[in-house]
């Protein structure tokens, strides 16, 4: 859609062409919607190159704002053709059809006025273009009188951030985590009566059942998921309406709420007015409680996925109780060897996760006066733990999860050799009895009844009466 | 109370006595009621010294719990003679009677079980004296067999951090919290009407009131609290009768709700058994989530406190906005020096809590299989920060932030010299000729209404009805 | 050059070839060189998608390292015209002609094995291909016992770590902090007649001049840089020859220093091979120390940021005792507004190397035995500080540093007005007196000078002479 | 020594006394040598508790300072009777004799003033009575005149800070790291020739020698020590002379250079006046520096102590090739049960390192203009570092390490049970039937070499020659 159609092919025989800002004349690639605002950026920010753009949720997050304000403005009087060209043109924008035009890197400007800008000229010109108009021409369709119309970056950045992570957190993060939730939920049931040793300080302990064990993880990523959804209340409020300062000068009485009410409803999330213009400027807290919680999901996931690399490990030296699924050869020198890939894939994230969570802190608190001007980074990193914590979590599902299976042969001799299931003699002979028993077959290499027959403490029918491992899963 | 009534004095001329673990016997200070299991932590961990002590509110919480195990394993059968006498010496321990006698230090076992044996030593010990029994005896009542009966460590100390933490959370940061908004919301009443300019990108901007800034900060410290509050949830859920692994094995059914009704009810925190025990001792993700918060509340805590010092800069110097209380001298060498050592003490006090939330972090993806053995230094750190803060947001509100004056002249002044103020004047002669305005006022060093005339784009009469500050705060 | 010379134009026709690992086979693009591993590991890891490739500097580190190691092998007896063909593969690599062919991104194995793998397959085929061989028959080229020959994943990817780390910091990071250290050190020779205000505590203070207020900036990026070299000798250590474990199995006596040898002289950094193999396979601690440099580089220009920011802030509002470059229009809605961008920027850059510093720290933190398999998540970070503070000093400079100038008028009119010029009376008259001038002028907005001869302290030619800026500006 | 003798017991009879400062009067405590700025900080910074006090370290460093101080002051003129009072008083504070005098917390000033008028004002008084004067009436020894003279909080506390930690480094951590380096290196000289199963990914992999795991643990810390030794250079430059914003301001050429000597004379320790007294006053990157060399130390520590309980996990179900020491009894619970707690002990030790880290870099960062004013913060922080880790290493090595003894039958068998000794096949036979050799071992639970001749790749003369171990430790 975006071919350029209505200028001469003269009009491409030259590559650029001369937009101008504020600070004067520059060359804009012919085959780009982008202007002078935005070329100006890449010329004076050249700060890591490619990899370094702002997120493209966030343009398209831009996309679906400015479409909302548009359509507020129209309410408020704006030119309906002016209006439905830029709702058109934004449309675009959000479905990522225009996503070569948006070169930025996140180290710009830390309001992200420049990437507002590119929006705007992205928009414009397209909008001019749909319209008939001469590109770069910001006629009839003006990137800031039109469509940053009842707008500052100030206050359509942070409604941005916020909408790109709302999306990212309901479209990648939390389905993720479902996924992982279901799976080990269907494990742990699968597994629900494989009884086990317990290992407590990484040491033999007493037994419980693998579905247990795995039981525990559920828990972990069902708290995982209220606890991203706990922090969502403050992230749906957006700044939209706060314009420079947080004051709201030049817009109108109600554009705030009409704007957040339309970005609901073009996204089906609860979004709202923020209660506070001026802590929605000033401050991001709420992206640093949010990037808590997503931190919070990373310490369940390296727990999670530590476990099952250390229960799986071996084949014949490591503990041995899981048998994870074989996805790719493990060794580019010893044959046959395979890896646990995907938990350390996710150990990675989750150290990844934990890193930005600080770059967010501190982003968060360095705000000054009425503008925290940390606002891309912030925005960056948010997105990506949310991003890789949601991948993360389906990949391990997919490729490991649903794959383990119990090596009930191994499980069942370390949970029978193990000089814990003593504890079970406590209430019958006592601690201090209990305790020499293990002792002395452990120094003997001998088994607990034999050494507890020897010992004089019991009988062996009694010992088959007292420990019982299947009896030990739970309180009497 | 605890003077070692019933003692001989001869036993004291002898400064120990002898007392034994399942390793073998250990002298024993004859005035501390502590046994073996605590001397031999202290010969086996010498780290840190005395500054790094268990936190006493770990100790508190442990008496509560000792407490409500006591009465509950009385209901359970436990002879009541030694329940009555634990329930007395849990009393003395909550109350801080006992505080000397807790001198482990944070770096011991991970799993917290020297200090729980520490606190089953000390209470058996008193127990024994109230019963008149001789101390070390460990006879009428055992440190294991009854002041730890249906207990772990893996499950008490953990309950014994989140009772700990909700406490001090209840009890020192809420209400610190609270103090502090009430008094920011009174200075934000009162500077309601002051017009001020605004600052973003540390840099003049359109204007707001005095009022509204502060406001903005009111918000900031409403949400502190709604997130810390949003995170008790979770820390309200004890692992008590998880024991060993989390199955309860060794304790009876109704045992683990019970004892956390009991702490309930002895705390009047809507404490309530966990959900899941196995998660309940394998992580404490209820903790990271909690320090999320409190890393939130500090970046919110930074941004405050840096900017109440840079709007009181000066007092010739600077922003000068603002008139901070004068608390002592500021200088040793510059006579006549006031300094914003309140919001020095908040913002490293922030610093602190960033710092040790990534501590918790670490220690709370760390957990292997069924237990985390980052326990002591987790709790350390999440009372630290709790503290901290709330210890902090009081004396920051007492000693600065109920003093703070406009300095209306001062504000005035800048107020009135803006060149920002151009910006009302974007709908009437457009954002190009505005800068114009603004651009050579600021060249010429002349204001902004004598530059728009001499430029002739407007009245004077014009000038005076469009660009009125007052008119500035809100949209239309 | 890679435009797949050789193959008939039928080929082409079909979109893919058949590879095959020891999983089976895959379906691999017909006119990409890596073969199934690679397209294996695409499958098993979508996480992050495009933007989460591995860095591309850590692609052409292999490729020096490849080409190194073909180098050793002919010389230990591999055919030299397999070798040749390597080596010229190997040269393409580093040369960055083969990008489209390295599609892994970071989260896939631990230890990089993948990528490894997708270096092994690209070469061989590419080398196959220069032979006049068939893509995808491993003939006579094969990936493992060829191109990996005397290696493994396990000591190779440490090595392109520690080469990609070692030439970002030579050719970006170093560069950059040179041209920013040059910059500054001559505008603190060009500002060093300026008295102005000092502030401490954010508050006024005695004078200095701008030139030592910049020379302490200058200072900071002085032994920014010195930092840096001094975590660079751990750096120059290579893994290579250590194989799987550290051992060296499968290696020739020598083959590890000849290695490090020849990727020393091709990149001309003082490489050596690695002093313990066991060390540098299962710990990456020297790369958590230049982490560490380059954190402790990011404290020191986000001081230096924030200080021009605010020491530039205005232009009427502010202290304003520095003029910014204009770059680009600062706002969307406020006309003639210019902002600190490149300050912005580069605080959002010092913030993001923070949060980098602790991932790298946890993954460094979590090896186990002989391997740490944080690997890729490691170098991204490591990597990507260096870029960003390279750059961003660049970009920095040129863009802001470069421009400033000192507003000689405003820092006078401050200097002169300034309260803590009394501080040169304690000599003369005594800290009290001193102090109640100084406490009274600041009460009746009065000037010292007046003040001190309204309390009778002092004549007016004693104050002329005894208070005198340019003579407070060090030791007598 | 200070039983403030002089007094007439009528004095102690008023438990306090009134002191001044410019603020007013204040009651002090009789007993006590501090005065009324102290006492005023008592009450305005009610934050932490007595656990918050400022380290007793930095309290001694000042001692250290102040002696120097006045000793220098003394060749430019100041009363010797004067200065040799204050010198023995500071020795008094050296030696740790006057304690109880430092009551203020952490969380004051930022520029940490209030403490250095705390040590001028416990120097004073007790240079007043050691000289038969009165307490508090600042004669003839004055706190900010005599003790302070040509001294600035904002230099002498950075000057306290850089001798605390220099001393804390040498007195405690490095040898506290050296202590665990001998004692590994002992053990991996011990461990030599045992051949043992190697472990990458956590999974088997082929073997080393336990020697040279131990070897790579050695390494690590032999490097910790280089590391943190390589921080120092900047550490040992003294801020003091510098004054209030570093340019020397009221002190005499020459004092800077002096102090320094008598500080590194008194001391032993290298220090030097700070190159440039502007950076050393504004900002304390050295800190950072030396605190992301501790917590590269505590990557190390926390690899070394995590492999260690791994490599000694069960007894029965865990991997068992570590015999550690039974130091204390492990549970509450669970009889016999012996836990790895030294290292638990290091790894919550290096976590909180990790904290403490982040928290120096924040506040290391925030400096402005000629202050940074997270001073106390960060000296607590990066003391706390270097104490829990030289502690931590001299009770992990005492309590643990020394005691290490390897299960050699254990050893041995997971080593001949090993699938990945097939690696030493690879030249013989090649990778790929090497791999189906292993692959098949392993699902059909047989050994090496009976799959091998079963499969009839080779016989099992040849199996015996080619599989060694222990010609599979180092290259050929």
């Amino acid at each position: 859609i975006h071919n350029f159609a209505g200028h001469s092919s003269s009009a491409w025989a030259r590559p650029y062409r001369i937009e101008r800002d504020t600070f004067g004349e520059l060359k804009v690639p012919s085959n780009k919607y982008y202007g002078a605002q935005t070329v100006r950026s890449t010329m004076n920010f050249k700060i890591g190159g490619a990899t370094e753009r702002m997120p493209i949720q966030v343009i398209k997050a831009f996309g679906i704002l400015k479409r909302a304000a548009a359509e507020v403005n129209k309410d408020y009087g704006l030119d309906p053709k002016i209006a439905d060209a830029i709702v058109k043109a934004a449309d675009e924008v959000t479905e990522g059809k225009l996503d070569d035009h948006f070169p930025l890197v996140v180290w710009q400007t830390g309001s992200g006025t420049q990437t507002n800008m590119n929006v705007n000229e992205v928009i414009s010109n397209r909008a001019i273009e749909i319209l008939g108009g001469k590109l770069g021409s910001k006629d009839p369709v003006h990137p800031n009188d039109h469509v940053n119309k009842s707008q500052s970056s100030n206050d359509t950045f942070p409604t941005a951030m916020h909408i790109a992570a709302a999306k990212e957190v309901h479209e990648v993060l939390l389905p993720g985590l479902q996924t992982l939730h279901d799976a080990l939920e269907a494990k742990a049931a699968e597994f629900k009566d494989i009884i086990k040793i317990g290992r407590t300080h990484t040491q033999d302990a007493v037994p419980l059942s693998l579905g247990q064990e795995f039981g525990g993880y559920v828990q972990q990523v069902k708290y995982s998921i209220e606890r991203v959804k706990a922090a969502m209340p403050r992230v749906y409020e957006l700044a939209a309406g706060g314009t420079a300062v947080g004051t709201g000068l030049n817009t109108r009485i109600g554009f705030a709420e009409k704007v957040a009410a339309k970005v609901s409803a073009l996204t089906g999330l609860p979004f709202v007015t923020a209660t506070n213009k001026f802590e929605a400027l000033a401050a991001h807290d709420a992206l640093v409680e949010l990037s808590g919680a997503l931190n919070t999901v990373a310490c369940s996931m390296m727990k999670i996925a530590n476990d099952i690399r250390f229960l799986g490990s071996g084949p014949r030296s490591g503990l041995g109780e899981l048998i994870l699924p074989e996805n790719e050869p493990g060794s580019s020198i010893m044959p046959g060897k395979v890896n646990p890939t995907q938990c350390e894939a996710m150990t990675m994230v989750a150290a990844q996760v934990m890193g930005n969570h600080v770059a967010v802190t501190i982003g968060g608190s360095n705000g000054h006066f009425e503008l925290n001007v940390f606002k891309p980074m912030m925005i960056k990193n948010v997105l990506n733990s949310a991003r890789l914590l949601g991948d993360a979590s389906v990949s391990f599902t997919q490729n490991c999860v649903v794959g383990i299976q119990a090596n009930r042969e191994r499980i069942n001799k370390l949970m029978n050799e193990s000089l814990m299931l003593v504890t079970a003699l406590n209430p019958h002979i006592g601690y201090d009895k209990a305790a020499t028993i293990a002792k002395t077959a452990h120094k003997e290499g001998s088994t607990l009844k034999a050494t507890a027959i020897k010992l004089g403490y019991l009988t062996e029918e009694q010992f088959d009466q007292w420990v019982r491992p299947q009896d030990m899963l739970g309180p009497k």
